[in-house]
């Protein structure tokens, strides 16, 4: 029997503040389960009025995207039809050390809807599936439905896939958000106020009652000991719901990773972890910073050591060590702006660093115009219309926090973020273009890649991992490429983060003191850093002979956090809107500035 | 202007023999172009009744199936037409030392069709494009088509296409076959009575005199230096023009090795060529043969010398080293039979190895499953019926040659062909059965498996590469996968080509003499052969573990390989044929014993 799972919150919790606090607690326990390489699957599923969109796309802002992936399970596509019905989620199971993310699974779209609607459609016999459905077909509610051998035998495959999965290494979270009656009717009043999507018509009591009973007839029988269901009925109160199903995530997760580490870990796990706040401390005080560079360069000391003073404040509301550091910062950028008087015309020589906004018109703005993407965002779709952003930038630019801004104001059905690391042995084998390829987006969705295809011109220039040749031919080859998407009136962006050198440095040993922050310092980043200049003039060029009218470059002067995150949403609003304004206007969604 | 390429056979050729030749010499140029790690695009388009098919894959069987992919371009799936139109063809791009055929291709099914007939589905956005296609549609095969600047435009997509990954080292042959008008209407009347399939109603006059204008014009726009086109006017003897088409290639792949290949070794390889017969004797003289290994064993040392002596028959009709080889060891073949006297019910045990037939034999009843065959694959693609066929057995057990006999009765749009290596980098970071899934086919087709995922329960048992309990596990992992795909009503059967570790050395010492297998046999193969009794042990264990009713093993007795093939195909057609009684009898296809 599956017990519902209840979280108990005091009546006067601030939930906004739980949430980054369980946000800094998932960051931590994705990097630990992905240092013991364990593959993760989080399933969720639920009745059609709870917002799963909304409650996943929240789980999911505060993890690395590098290190998941997210699914929306649609009704199966005729291809997807035309396989075993479990093979097309076989194939989106996680590697080592990664998540997958399922909104709807092989549960509610793999099994339940064949079930009760579209057994027609199941698989390629479909005569013989409607004499086995018969019973079925005829009463789709009833206590025949999980009587039949077909549902019997479907449910065996789904126990025997995650049985499989289990026993070599795959963990699970399994979460159904229900929704009592009277929330249900509540929240569908609240939300449609709120955003203009995700009100599905499905959402009847009449539905409800006809296919509850098989849903939960699936989920006993599939609530087994290695992958167990979760049941939790959400609050109309999206931060209240959120923070429930976060704390669902955080306990399971802690709990598959107390599992996997071997008896002297655990033991070790448990003394950490009893001590948390104090080891924290601890490690910020031993860290060996690197004082030569320090002292070599003439960075800001004082700052640093602001920085680290403001630690205290971590479970404060300024849990964002980022956040903190733009105010600081912000008023000085100016200082550190490159001269404006530049000989010839290298396009980071115009960018003024010196632009930024203060914590209040910053907030103001980000409201606004998070605001416009979400209604921009949600057109693209219904228009269905095809975006690329492409971000790329200094280390330590931003691109990681401004692609979460973006990402907060979308619903993640219809975008994905592609990080873009090193290419694999396979796709060393193929034209170095072939990689990219999976991540365009088809109609109507977008692509955020964080760094892309001008790694060729950039990295692979500067360490010599291509000839001369090769990345001189690149910049053509490149513009070809965007030509084949922006033809078929896909949106192309391209943003170059800028930043100065000297913050750079700022940002890196604030990194290095942070211990949430820690993990995206490498010494990759202090090579690189090494060959500033030679990356200056590659990135010039790159921009110079990269940057197309229907796939411009958008030089975003990046020392003010603040001022960049504002003017990249600005930018991708007034082009989507630019493009859209036909549309928009038949839809009657409101735009402006 | 692309100008007709005519092959000048002398009047009494014999085709047969001659396609024999170049099959040769294509497989040995396969393997050049794999060394030199070439990608290479081969391109077949063609008007519609010539029979693209069925000359494709006599271009095909020739080849070493881990060294190609085939892609049969159909009309864009939705999910296809929702992206660039370019950009499924990209992905589909060879990587380094790799061939990729496409039947069909970015021409006919990405273009030419699209302008001609389906252009409001071309793209998300159908409105604007209708707009700009609005004279296209009214009159679609006048030159206006060819002015518009979408005709422009998608035409240089192309060109800036194969220019990138020309200049990124993949080559083209790119083919168009034609027919005049007399030869068409022949050839349609010769092959409706030969083959039952691939008639396409599209070929009439009316409409062939509609299109081409378009067609041409296309082909001279994208005729290019780098991706040139080559037109041949194929004769309704389908022999000739499966021996015009293989000239073609031939030629063009050898123009390519040569250019790739350096200064000195261009001179190096015309001295070769020069020499070609002479050479392959001297190597053959020369060869180093492991005389310790053929001591110790008892080797019958006659045969092998007798193998030897056959060289001379080389451009003979007896062609095929395997063929000899067959002939002469058939009706030994008895004596290295294993005992039947076995203590336990080892499966292997009771194989008798014995079984022969006569080449006479052997001719009529290949013939006659090979036609059978032919129907029944058929049948399977109309009443759209999946099947996988898994091949294991032991080194040089003829899994390749069997393969080729199943494959010579099928056309390759409805077949694949996986052979499966070692997992690479990125599959070893996944489930282990994950790797298997993109192969597995949908409705209507069919999957042969060249190796398969059974290798968790043998060599990746034996050699340590997962532990006991992983290897243990497998079995009931395996038995669900499997019946996760008869579960759909896809037709599962496993082969396990037996012979005795007699035969195995015989026909390892034959390939290590034969200039044109070498390349067949490994350091590895011999290394695998020492562990014999083990793997002798975990194959009998394999088999009555996972030997299930709706995927059942089927030993085949292959000391004697004319009885192994034609025991496979004869186990292929029955099952079939019991699967689709029914359904045959409907269509009136002839079947019986």
């Amino acid at each position: 029997m599956v017990s519902e799972i209840k979280q108990d919150f005091p009546e006067d919790t601030d939930f906004s503040k739980l949430i980054k606090k369980y946000s800094d607690e998932l960051g931590v326990l994705q990097r630990e389960a992905r240092e013991l390489e364990i593959p993760l699957i989080i399933v969720f599923e639920g009745w059609y009025d709870v917002f799963i969109g909304e409650i996943i796309n929240r789980q999911l802002l505060p993890l690395d995207s590098r290190g998941f992936d997210f699914y929306f399970t649609t009704t199966p596509t005729s291809e997807e039809n035309k396989q075993p019905f479990i093979f097309r989620f076989s194939r989106k199971t996680p590697p080592k050390g990664k998540i997958a993310v399922f909104d709807r699974s092989w549960y509610m779209r793999g099994l339940i809807e064949h079930l009760l609607n579209d057994s027609e459609k199941f698989g390629c016999q479909n005569l013989t599936h409607k004499t086995n459905l018969e019973t079925v077909l005829t009463e789709p509610a009833d206590k025949k439905v999980v009587n039949t051998p077909v549902f019997t035998r479907l449910v065996k495959t789904i126990n025997d896939f995650e049985k499989t999965l289990y026993d070599n290494g795959t963990r699970f979270i399994k979460i159904y958000l229900g929704a009592r009656k009277e929330k249900r009717v509540d929240s569908q009043k609240i939300w449609k106020k709120i955003i203009p999507y995700d009100i599905d018509k499905r959402s009847t009591e009449k539905i409800y009652k006809k296919d509850i009973y098989v849903i939960k007839e699936v989920i006993e029988q599939t609530n087994t000991k290695n992958a167990p269901w979760h049941l939790y009925f959400v609050d109309p109160d999206i931060d209240k719901a959120t923070a429930g199903t976060m704390k669902i995530i955080i306990d399971q997760m802690k709990q598959i990773i107390y599992e996997t580490k071997t008896k002297q870990e655990q033991i070790d796990y448990e003394s950490k972890t009893a001590n948390d706040e104090k080891t924290n401390f601890e490690e910020v005080n031993n860290k060996k910073i690197n004082f030569e560079e320090v002292n070599n360069k003439k960075i800001n000391f004082e700052e640093v050591n602001d920085e680290k003073a403001n630690f205290e404040d971590i479970n404060d509301e300024k849990t964002s060590f980022e956040e903190i550091n733009d105010e600081k910062t912000s008023n000085k950028a100016a200082e550190n702006g490159k001269s404006q008087n530049s000989i010839a015309a290298k396009p980071l020589d115009l960018a003024d660093l010196s632009k930024s906004y203060t914590k209040k018109e910053y907030k103001e703005k980000l409201k606004k115009y998070q605001k416009k993407l979400s209604f921009a965002h949600y057109s693209l779709f219904l228009n269905k219309k095809p975006m690329v952003l492409v971000f790329e930038g200094w280390d330590a630019a931003g691109k990681g926090g401004s692609i979460k801004r973006i990402v907060q104001a979308m619903n993640p059905r219809y975008y994905r973020v592609i990080p873009i690391g090193t290419p694999t042995e396979v796709d060393q084998k193929y034209h170095y273009l072939r990689r990219f390829l999976d991540g365009v987006p088809p109609c109507g969705k977008t692509s955020i890649y964080d760094r892309s295809w001008y790694g060729r011109v950039m990295v692979e220039r500067i360490e010599g991992l291509c000839t001369e040749e090769e990345w001189s031919r690149a910049y053509e080859e490149i513009n070809h490429f965007e030509k084949a998407m922006t033809n078929d009136d896909m949106i192309v962006i391209k943003f170059w983060l800028h930043i100065s050198k000297e913050k750079q440095y700022e940002r890196f040993t604030a990194r290095s003191l942070n211990p949430l922050k820690q993990w995206k310092l490498t010494d990759e980043d202090w090579r690189n850093r090494e060959k500033w200049d030679q990356y200056y003039d590659a990135v010039n060029e790159m921009i110079i002979k990269t940057d197309k009218k229907d796939a411009p470059w958008v030089i975003i002067e990046a020392n003010d956090k603040y001022y960049a995150r504002i003017k990249i949403l600005k930018t991708i609003v007034k082009r989507i809107e630019k493009e859209l304004d036909k549309e928009m206007k038949e839809l009657d969604i409101p735009h402006g500035d």
